[in-house]
């Protein structure tokens, strides 16, 4: 099985070509569309989408993602091994959610061109690198066999949350298509029980105004909710309509938790 | 061979977590897209969509409609069987144009959790809830085993045309993406032969000014035009514009049809 | 393998039907999507967006291909032959740039009706007409059971790049969903070497700034860029920004390269 995630849209060429080239090579293998909507060249948020939802994958599944602003340049192809997956890409952060939730990382520099098509475009490497890297590896190609492992691979600091007593640091950390603003906050930093106990949450230094755990529970809908999304972290949102832009916030903005009773415990 | 109809858009990680899910429990399963572009929380138009097609798959297949604006709430999830087809989706009408096709219908409340992804998301129960079951389902699990059988099961009452003699009642139920009208009226109410020998058509209190089988035959660009739609119901549209934000109508708006011929065979 | 280009968009139930149908017909097939966004009715976009990717799927592959403003009318539906590859479709056009991209060309006129489904909708010949004709083509249905071969076949006269001494006349052929544009210049015009010794390009009468490679090697990044593109054909964009949008130009616009050297040489 192999996934694709791009940023290439799906009006053009672009996805239909990688397919063609991926089932040329392994025209057994299934090929299953993660999106290909991520914001043009947007690294970060196309590595919080591929890191939400490679793990409800079978172990085995070969996931190529396709962001890439530096395409032509010297950005080295990579193909990372990471809890039973293997990944396909440019080495320029996007595997940054994967690395982070998984503790056995290898990852090898793609660099033996005869499991490319060649010429390679230099303005195209989904279709013409990682589409037949990946190809190849769902027919048993080792991760070995690409090119020598490397441990100087590009890894973005993903922000952790700084807990200083009852007040917990965070951030925004993605904006989803609805508005919702996903935190840095998951159950280690709020539990549910917690949450209706005496907790307040600031994101761009307004208070949300309910905790729940789904819309169809919101009392005022009118009003922020605070939920524990699907994605396992706290995330911000409003019922129909966009919280991000009524906050005026974007990926980066500051979100606070206080949580008495935990400096309380602590004393 | 299953397949998705959701309000999810493409955009996010919602459709390939659903995916992985399925993936995870039946590896060789076919998944295909009705589509994710249903309006969000829209029922009435996911309903109307997952009616148009179903029955062009084949026997057997396991049908997913997650438009769910009660995820997390009391609402059931349900298991239907009907004409061959299983569905799988909220109990809340989803259903409604497939109940009405068919004569046969069996509905399951899919109480036993054993199915289910857990702890099962308050918010995504498409992934944790329904993409199980139908992976289940399409290995082979009977909708029988899933929980009891139910007769309460939420059912649309789908507006039916009202023939009071020459006179037809009856309403726009869909307007597509290109803003074509989709009225309730079929082959019943007004047959193409009927069509062109007197009939007259309003929608949303306009005047229908030619009766066609398809568009390449209008005679009159800039005027509204009716056909028998793909989907057995007649449609209203404007080459290359949008019938609905011309004449302002949506869905529900009124449509009458006039057949004189009817009145007379009548008397 | 079936792939699968229209203009039907993803949100009605247009594409699931298609889908359903051939599955219906042949539930092995794996139907790939090439793209459901050509814009409506433009055959022109439709056939290049198909001409570009086509030959990247396995030999034997059928192409179903439905931007058909004619649907309805008399306008024939065909089985074209061409390269190891079969396209199904209307007669309109829509194969002009697989037609000129192969030496060999068969093409059959898709007469005999016992392959579709019966009654075709008159609005709808993906599902109805196109799609079972593939399905089969698919099950090893001979292109010489459809229907008589013909040889008035619709073929679009592509524009080719006029060469006069150092001038070489072109066109925009396309514009892509970032606004990037697409000329006829292909390496048979301009070399990458030769680009970067001496040569000019004016599209819409504007000279492009710098001839390149790819996007991460652009000097000046507000200024036009040219760079012989993943689809075999020059284009020219700008750097987050539509360069068609910037020019003022559409499809059919002017394309005009100097080439001082080539004159020389002839000389």
């Amino acid at each position: 099985m192999i996934t694709l995630l791009t940023d290439f849209g799906t009006a053009d060429y672009f996805v239909p070509a990688v397919k063609g080239v991926i089932l040329s090579v392994n025209p057994h293998v299934q090929v299953v569309d993660l999106t290909h909507e991520v914001p043009a060249q947007d690294i970060a948020s196309g590595a919080f989408t591929l890191g939400a939802c490679y793990h409800n994958f079978p172990a085995g599944t070969v996931h190529v993602a396709v962001v890439d602003p530096g395409v032509g340049s010297e950005r080295r192809a990579i193909v990372a091994q990471v809890g039973g997956h293997l990944f396909v890409g440019p080495d320029n952060g996007i595997f940054s959610y994967v690395y982070a939730r998984e503790a056995a990382v290898r990852v090898f520099h793609a660099a033996r061109e005869e499991f490319f098509r060649r010429p390679a475009s230099p303005t195209f490497h989904g279709r013409d690198v990682f589409a037949p890297l990946a190809a190849w590896l769902s027919r048993g190609l080792s991760p070995e066999a690409v090119g020598p492992e490397i441990a100087d691979y590009v890894r973005a600091g993903l922000p952790k949350p700084v807990i200083t007593g009852a007040r917990t640091q965070g951030s925004v950390i993605h904006i989803d298509r609805f508005g919702n603003c996903v935190t840095n906050f998951t159950e280690r930093e709020l539990t549910p029980a917690q949450a209706v106990t005496g907790a307040s949450l600031l994101v761009g230094g307004r208070r949300v105004a309910q905790f729940g755990t789904h819309f169809a529970q919101a009392a005022r809908r009118d009003e922020l909710m605070a939920y524990l999304g699907s994605a396992g972290y706290w995330e911000v949102a409003l019922w129909h309509d966009s919280a991000a832009e009524r906050l005026g916030v974007g990926r980066g903005a500051e979100a606070v938790l206080h949580l008495p009773s935990r400096n309380e415990g602590q004393q």
